[in-house]
């Protein structure tokens, strides 16, 4: 399901396919998020169009409305939502300790309230197996117990004790059960351990033993210093097999995305793109730019002159700020679209510059170029 | 710039050919309504795929944000909105009259408060048709004073009066005035008159004799009965000249518009398929549904099975009944697309069939299946 086409001389980033029921994914790949069912003000057509070739959706989202068991009535998540390409869908374990009300873990699960309505529910590793049978992505993720930074080592250890117990017995339902439509489901495992390097062993070597379809490395991008992301991501990456996906959840910033695929990463995904675009902040290869601010009320030009996405062919600052300022949706949407083509023509740069053999000099530029630090005219 | 390419043999009906600088428009037409300067929720390239030829915009919304003079620096509006294809720009007399606060007329014009930040502001005949040209519409409408429904003869008389002298002092700032783009603009009078048939006699005599490039019947759809409405409009047209363009102001529902096609109007424009697309109404050749409801949860089904919109070769009922519930972007899109789609199809229908002969069959037939009295599941 997943092959490895070409590794880069002098860093760990690599080129790879993954292969599902619905299409085949090249890695390194971003999946912009469509939490609940839709990638937020852009259609299937539009996201195909930008070159994604996987989509994320979100279990707690979709189990909690309109419902797994809909969902699976209509067909599958890929035919309700009419996206007919690879789709991965999150266990829901981060939303259930983001989102939800008293949330309350045990031995056997998690109970919380619904962030809709206060109503209860349980989510257990088996159920949330079940709910993705149900949604019959091509991807599923095993209910993980998510820590906070920071996070205490005996709390770490715990929450991490649990998580690997979760994830024998996610493996076990996985294994014990078949895809609703008979189109093979894959499962990943996720490496959890907060900010301790000895957890993150403890968890890896852990997951790795029980050989999952490949591994997602959670628990980062939650508030901790850049430099221990990335130590944290290096040190999983040494441990994980060379053959099988790793996906870097959450993250996230361009600049954080171009080390991490140094660092060997295959998977990624971040509402940041997406979120950014709906508050008018919008990227060029020089940093942000906040379109929506009065310093573009008379800008005419392109949000990037040389950016080929339909926003940046059609529309100038001035117009995107403009619908900005009256409130019309099709500024979310014009954001949205070209910050999207921004992540997704940086991730595609990426991996054609692993196959030629030039990443590591690919990488330097858009370094120099990009300024993370400022965001222009905010 | 007008030609009649056929008149129905039983009706009043025609089929004609409007000619702009942005190019021709089939009539009878059908105009979405862009107020800031987008068709709420879609992108210009979406406008053009459902076969929308020209749009209308707002010089009252335009005029206070983004004001027509940055409108000018950008290139015109055509430029700035990113639409290539003709523009009518209505001249916010409507507006004046029913969104601004304290809003006071005397002869030379009419001063109000912006609905936005209450800022005072003076319209005239003479500003309206300057501010037009900033904007580089194809077709600018003149200034006028609108009564309320209902309305007493006398008000009604006096408000007639002076949009004949608006009228003819905007055709005489439109005759010393030159399109800032070099390329030509139209002008249409507007005729108004309340619900008095005297009254819009001597509207419609007096603005014929200005010889306006076409004329815009207004004052109507603003709560008087149907029937009054479409006694109006006969009225109106049986004064008007044959060789000029008829656009009836602000109408309408499906069944309305068809009736007055019947009696020989050309243009149309009117928020209800995108406002009612936005609230989740969508409309089939039965009647109309709303699709947000329950009864829709498990419906899996397109709106209209046959339909051949974006939204109903891709989308269920359910799926966008999911997506008004989730408050998502894209569920107000999907259902925008789907009544500018039928509104388009159904003007276009009408065409063809004046040019076949055989409109009235066709308007009996569609005027037998839909339902305008009832939403079904509503």
């Amino acid at each position: 399901m997943f092959t490895v086409e070409k590794i880069d001389g002098e860093s760990r980033a690599r080129a790879g396919l993954l292969t599902t029921p619905h299409g085949n994914v090249e890695t390194p790949v971003f999946m912009p998020v469509g939490t609940q069912g839709t990638v937020k003000t852009v259609s299937p057509q539009e996201l195909h169009t930008l070159g994604a070739q996987i989509i994320l959706s979100n279990t707690y989202h979709l189990y909690l409305r309109p419902g797994d068991r809909l969902i699976q009535e209509a067909g599958g998540l890929h035919r309700f939502i009419g996206w007919p390409h690879p789709i991965l869908t999150d266990s829901g374990g981060y939303q259930v300790f983001s989102l939800a009300e008293l949330c309350k873990v045990n031995d056997e699960g998690v109970r919380f309230q619904s962030h809709l309505d206060g109503s209860y529910h349980d989510f257990t590793p088996e159920g949330v197996v079940d709910i993705q049978r149900n949604l019959g992505s091509d991807v599923m993720m095993v209910l993980d117990e998510c820590s906070p930074y920071p996070c205490a080592h005996e709390i770490a250890v715990k929450a991490n004790e649990r998580t690997i117990r979760w994830a024998e017995r996610s493996l076990n339902r996985y294994l014990e059960t078949d895809p609703p439509l008979g189109l093979q489901q894959y499962i990943f495992g996720i490496v959890q351990g907060s900010t301790y390097q000895t957890i993150r062993e403890v968890s890896t070597k852990r997951l790795v033993e029980m050989a999952f379809d490949g591994y997602g490395i959670g628990g980062l991008a939650v508030g901790e210093p850049r430099i221990v992301m990335l130590e944290m991501i290096e040190y999983c990456i040494d441990l994980l097999p060379k053959e099988k996906p790793r996906y870097l959840m959450g993250v996230g910033k361009p600049e954080d995305i171009v080390e991490a695929i140094a660092l060997g990463v295959d998977l990624f995904d971040c509402v940041i793109p997406t979120r950014n675009g709906r508050n008018g902040t919008v990227y060029t290869r020089e940093g942000k730019l906040v379109v929506k601010n009065r310093h573009f009320e008379k800008d005419f030009i392109p949000i990037d002159e040389l950016c080929q996405c339909y926003t940046c062919q059609h529309f100038s600052r001035a117009y995107i700020r403009h619908l900005f300022q009256a409130e019309e949706i099709l500024g979310l949407r014009l954001a949205t679209i070209h910050n999207l083509h921004f992540y997704m023509t940086l991730i595609r740069e990426a991996r054609q510059a692993i196959i030629k053999g030039s990443f590591q000099k690919w990488k330097e530029t858009f370094l120099n170029q990009y300024s993370s630090e400022t965001s222009i005219h905010s």
